[in-house]
């Protein structure tokens, strides 16, 4: 899976993916208006507005991008509904051929993590028979609980073909609270990349391991350091846009090669209509507001790289 | 709510929670049939027979325990009929006046967070209308984030009065990798607690905060430590029975009186009459060998308790 993600990077042009993260607040009117008229306003009419929102979306740009990366828990907050439309979601996205990131961050012990890895990447057996639970291609996983909580997910990837991104090193302002404390004289976020790596060598893709990591847009200087410590890890990069990031300052969290790392925007994107460089698209064209967010964060991207070569 | 835990341990006299970790393995033959008859050998048919499963524990446990410890990724291996599972057996659980930790060990970023806090503790609004996706009255919560992913839960727990158990030191072999790593001479999950205990100052109970911590019955010395470092903190503990702590190992974990900790099992009480102890229950009984399990898990610790007073 790491190969076709990479294969589809240099396809497209675009070392980007698409945060399919929803709110009601981004979903433009119209569409809410049409999901309540048909399910009432229930958990059910919010999970099929949102539903709809993902689908022009996608239908927009899913020939410019590799991959989308749904955020689980904006879809659990609409309970088993909410839950049916991620899946919907999911299942859409790779008939359009996207490779799908399931951000889910869980991480836990020994046989729950198992279940976690067969829920997100896996089969589960019922009887004689087998079944795909949500069936990602990618998971975010959480490392504080160690080796024996990660590695449950490594054997399914390792079966099924799939892969991880770990969180090392995250966007938000008190992610120094525990990963930058210093371990004999150097932050923890370097510890679990070396792990990450240590972890990646069982998975090896033909150029990068199956098992990535992720390291935020808000942090250039420790994604700089962590390239070097992950030499064969794809990094997730959140944080670009709405959370500060810019093209220049993603440079070296890239190889050479301009692979490496692949950035994500979530709400500067899907809810690229309700900010003013959009705005001309108006609300019935929100996804045409989407297309161009999309090629202009390719263009910022590729612009800093090319400046960087 | 915490004062209602407290309440419900002290009515009980049973510092006791029951895992329903519902493995297909620990589920009778019969009730694995009947479900699969009914529902064919899919994931309804799983989902149905872990709900008939935790339903008949959960009649023949409830007036000896305060609380139930539901561990989401084993319903969500099959899918959504298997959350569907899991929100059945909260709502049941609380139905019968216990109190239901949801182990979720969910953490993510400032509106993240929230969306979990919301979909887990607290309602989400759709148009002018409010519901209650999951509604757990505990959740666990992984603090790698840092502050701001965590405030988003203690701010839902405040409005809605329910509680957290932040994992601190975990139960698994593995913990240490990152949680004993030292920082100034001294470990993370040490770290962990303080600022747990820190949090825990916004939502106090009359005794105990809101805001509890997680710390394996497998690290005694570290459960003493930090009962000392967190004294109002609530303490939930897992690894006792299966993963192999005992009695005599919690002594420390609990304040003087016997409150400040609740011990988790959830294999050695819902899987009891796969042991030999248990085994003259026979499989068709297999609840009444839980029952059993309960009785002498309790015996167990008090007695443990009552030789340390």
């Amino acid at each position: 899976m790491i190969n076709k993600l990479v294969q589809k990077i240099q396809a497209t042009g675009a070392p980007i993916v698409v945060g399919l993260d929803p709110m009601l607040s981004y979903i433009p009117q119209h569409i809410q208006e049409k999901a309540f008229a048909e399910q009432g306003e229930t958990l059910e009419g919010a999970a099929e507005a949102i539903w709809q929102f993902n689908k022009e979306i996608v239908d927009k740009t899913f020939d410019l991008i590799p991959a989308v990366k749904p955020q689980i828990a904006m879809y659990e907050q609409f309970g088993i509904p909410g839950l049916t439309a991620f899946k919907k979601t999911v299942e859409y996205c790779k008939q359009k051929d996207l490779i799908v990131i399931g951000d889910i961050k869980r991480g836990d012990i020994g046989s729950t993590s198992a279940a976690y890895a067969t829920a997100h990447l896996g089969k589960v057996k019922v009887g004689q028979k087998e079944y795909l639970p949500f069936d990602e291609d990618f998971v975010t996983v959480n490392p504080y609980l160690g080796s024996d909580g990660v590695q449950p997910f490594i054997d399914v990837c390792k079966e099924e073909n799939k892969g991880l991104f770990i969180l090392v090193k995250t966007s938000n302002p008190s992610s120094g609270e525990f990963q930058d404390q210093l371990v004999d004289g150097r932050p923890l976020f370097e510890l679990v990349g070396e792990k990450v790596a240590s972890w990646g060598a069982q998975c090896m893709g033909d150029q990068y391991s199956a098992i990535g990591a992720v390291v935020g847009a808000t942090y250039p200087e420790m994604g700089k350091a962590l390239r070097q410590i992950m030499p064969k890890s794809y990094i997730l990069v959140p944080g670009y846009g709405a959370q500060g990031g810019q093209g220049k300052d993603l440079v070296h969290f890239f190889d050479r090669d301009g692979l490496g790392a692949i950035v994500n925007s979530s709400r500067g994107i899907i809810a690229a209509y309700q900010q003013e460089a959009y705005a001309k698209y108006g609300t019935l064209n929100f996804s045409d507001a989407s297309r161009a967010a999309v090629e202009d964060m390719v263009a910022d991207i590729q612009g800093a790289l090319r400046g960087q070569r």
